[in-house]
């Protein structure tokens, strides 16, 4: 029996974690699984009920499972609170807590649905690579982060800070990663300006020694966010610290046209990992049964596959989803004039249909 | 006369000033202006030669100079030093010096480089805005940026600093800029994590109350690198802080595809100011005179619309570059397959032709 603690969130996290426990229920009755869902509060509609955006009870469902499936928190209602009950902070919680250092965002390239992508078809066709971004350290976490009075004049300060054992981990996990794909790892730094940086770059030299069959190449990130655009096959994993890795990941995010259909996971060093779709809580689309379902079914694919090590029943689900856009089905962000649009309950029962 | 202080500094930079020097005297023949130019070192050249990136004497000369032309510095044979001894360093240490606290990178689509673009052309054409980035203050220049011992492991920090007046210095800058323009402001921010955001954030809705007529957005980093690239037609005046603004302004330069087009300016309160291309130092083609030379003479027309006020004359050099190029005149950088491709002199003198 596997068990998986599933917090919708807030927007169209609820109708998209729906469709994906669907989705691995089909799995688990065609293969003989036991899936058994416990469901928590995260994020917006934490705070409305709990008074926090990451109640105790959530966290301690999460530590007791084999994995998380999350839907995506945040919305108008709750952008104006205080820092410390923002939904997001839910999230922020959740990764600390749980240790989830290792955030993977595979980006893959649809053939089908080269026509939704901003990119030239020569450009992005046939890209296929993995952002790694570090998750617990950085500028999200480090102390202090406060306004001051410097010199009788208003201030403000957020700190980067890192611990070399923490930056050794990410870049350790990347060239692992590597190593099963093409074996090449791009480590992302400003090593130009960043004392940090700086040190980033020894140990990714000092990690690579380690693995002799993986090339490892230098970028800084501005020239980075350059070439994920100019030529973005090049690439195989790319690691990077959190901030950079939240800009860049994002922006890879919207080369393939695809954004709503990009997993990921957050892996921790032992404990229990989370997935979760790329894309927000879209609350202009929230509860209109259109949101597109596919980033959240694949992140269940990655759970099956990085947590429980059903690689097969991940290839099937993977391959479905491939199947149902070749068929030429798409909701509503993914189509084009002429396509045939699915309902998101709709287009979860296609792929279904093709389980 | 005008006085002007010539940096080009290392790579493609002696040759790129060179043919902008040489579109300023044929401006100033043309119009009866005596531009007076005076060399300085910075960067690796002057690392080799003085010991330093940016000599005392060169600072002087900028200061007494009505504006700076500058190449671009760095390269790999500086890559080792240590960072006080770095090129970048040169490029810092004037822009604090100088107090050039706001970086203006307008990005320009020009019909005739479609092809070059990575963009589909219906989401490109068109595009038309402007990055201001603070250039003086966050991680760039905040104290500590250090090694450490934490709880006797070794760690490293990096401080992102604003004070308020900074933050405000910088908005209503681009909010006067907007005024001129579409009268839209864009400021990226990423206060659902930071305070120095929320600062910003704040700032932000201060200033705009004095521009009634300008409308303000918000937006997060992250979401700003993915909407450069899906309809970068949606900005006007993008305002953002140091290190966010590195990153978007050169993921935004390679939208047009003409990175070797784009120049800047980089401004004080009421000092000199520094214009540059935005492209680096290119050490592999350096000294073969096949450098674009385009991105420093359009840098130069900046110079004569912002420093000196020669609307006419700046106007004049910005069409003759768009005439050379709708005349179908590239080099290497931007020719596609038939063109004619010309090396930086000959550039030089189409653009001279066309004045
Ligand atoms: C919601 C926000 C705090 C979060 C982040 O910045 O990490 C999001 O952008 C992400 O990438 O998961
Ligand atoms: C050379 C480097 C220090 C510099 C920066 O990061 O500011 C450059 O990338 C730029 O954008 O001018």
């Amino acid at each position: 029996m596997y068990r998986i603690a599933v917090l919708p969130g807030d927007g169209i996290g609820k109708e998209v974690t729906k469709g994906a426990v669907n989705i691995l229920q089909a799995i688990g009755d065609r293969f003989g699984h036991t899936f058994h869902f416990s469901y928590g509060l995260i994020g917006g509609e934490a705070i409305d009920r709990e008074g926090t955006p990451l109640p105790e009870q959530t966290l301690h469902l999460c530590k007791q499972s084999d994995a998380v499936l999350l839907g995506a928190v945040g919305g108008p209602k709750w952008d104006n609170n205080p820092p410390h009950v923002r939904p997001e902070k839910g999230l922020l919680q959740i990764r600390k807590e749980m240790n989830l250092f290792a955030n993977i965002r595979p980006v893959t390239f649809y053939e089908s649905l080269a026509a939704s992508s901003p990119l030239k078809p020569h450009v992005i066709e046939g890209a296929d690579f993995v952002i790694v971004r570090e998750l617990t350290g950085g500028l999200y976490f480090g102390k202090p982060s406060e306004r001051r009075i410097e010199k009788g004049e208003e201030a403000v300060v957020d700190t980067l800070f890192y611990k070399r054992a923490e930056i050794e981990r990410i870049i350790t996990f990347a060239f692992t990663l590597a190593q099963k794909r093409k074996k090449k790892v791009t480590s992302v730094d400003k090593a130009n300006v960043l004392e940090s940086s700086r040190m980033w770059r020894e140990v990714a030299e000092q990690v690579a020694k380690r693995f002799p069959d993986v090339q490892l190449e230098h970028m800084l990130v501005d020239n980075a966010a350059m070439q994920l655009v100019r030529s973005p096959k090049q690439f195989d994993v790319i690691v990077t610290e959190n901030m950079f890795g939240d800009i860049l990941s994002d922006e890879a995010s919207m080369l393939t046209g695809s954004l709503g259909m990009l997993p990921s996971a957050s892996l921790s060093v032992d404990g229990p990992a989370l997935y979760e779709p790329i894309h927000g809580s879209a609350p202009d689309i929230a509860g209109q049964n259109k949101a597109n379902p596919l980033a959240t079914i694949l992140s269940a694919a990655m759970m099956l596959r990085l947590s429980f090590g059903l690689t097969e029943e991940a290839d099937i689900v993977e391959r479905a989803v491939k199947q149902v856009l070749d068929a030429g089905y798409r909701t509503a962000d993914i189509a084009k004039h002429g396509d045939c649009v699915l309902s998101t309950t709709e287009m979860v029962e296609k792929v279904k249909d093709a389980i």
